[in-house]
């Protein structure tokens, strides 16, 4: 049984399948694993806009699902993935690319 | 600047440098942040036992930092580590091996 926070919701890393890059960190509630696994394609629940979120929908950039495995203690997902488009918003192909700033750690 | 949640936390994605094998979730506070990057050794804040975590401090299991990056929302973090030996718990490589069960999405 998956193990979810209080807001019923358990983090998801988005692994690039064939470069293994991490793309994302996103979070789905049960609907969207639910919506994931029949659809083929990953959803996630959008905490800023608390609404189920079809990653890609408007853009194109959908991810299409290739696996889903959680973690030893049940309470992270990764998705492995192949990304249509950029993953980011900002156009870049991971949303990992920033380097840490000096106030980050202040 | 990152951006923590409510407790102080920010998720942080364990990479294995050299295989690209996403190794495990983490959680850090600014003290394990700060800690990690001034040690070469990741250091986590676990939730469970409420207290700063020194991943491998008594297995000898560390993770070597390569570095680390933010996510586009400063709400997330890559960290890119050397792992010394297997980094989950149950003796696995990666926390990650569990399939979904049926359960995960009744």
């Amino acid at each position: 049984m998956l193990k979810l926070d209080e807001k019923g919701l358990i983090p998801a890393i988005i692994q690039d399948e064939k470069t293994g890059d991490v793309l994302m960190l996103g979070y789905m509630n049960k609907e969207s694993l639910r919506l994931t696994l029949s659809s083929g394609e990953v959803w996630f629940y959008s905490r800023s806009r608390q609404e189920l979120w079809h990653k890609g929908a408007t853009t194109g950039n959908v991810l299409r699902l290739r696996s889903i495995v959680k973690d030893c203690d049940s309470d992270a997902l990764l998705v492995k993935a192949d990304p249509a488009g950029p993953t980011c918003h900002t156009g870049e192909r991971s949303c990992f690319f920033q380097k840490l700033a000096q106030d980050d750690t202040a």
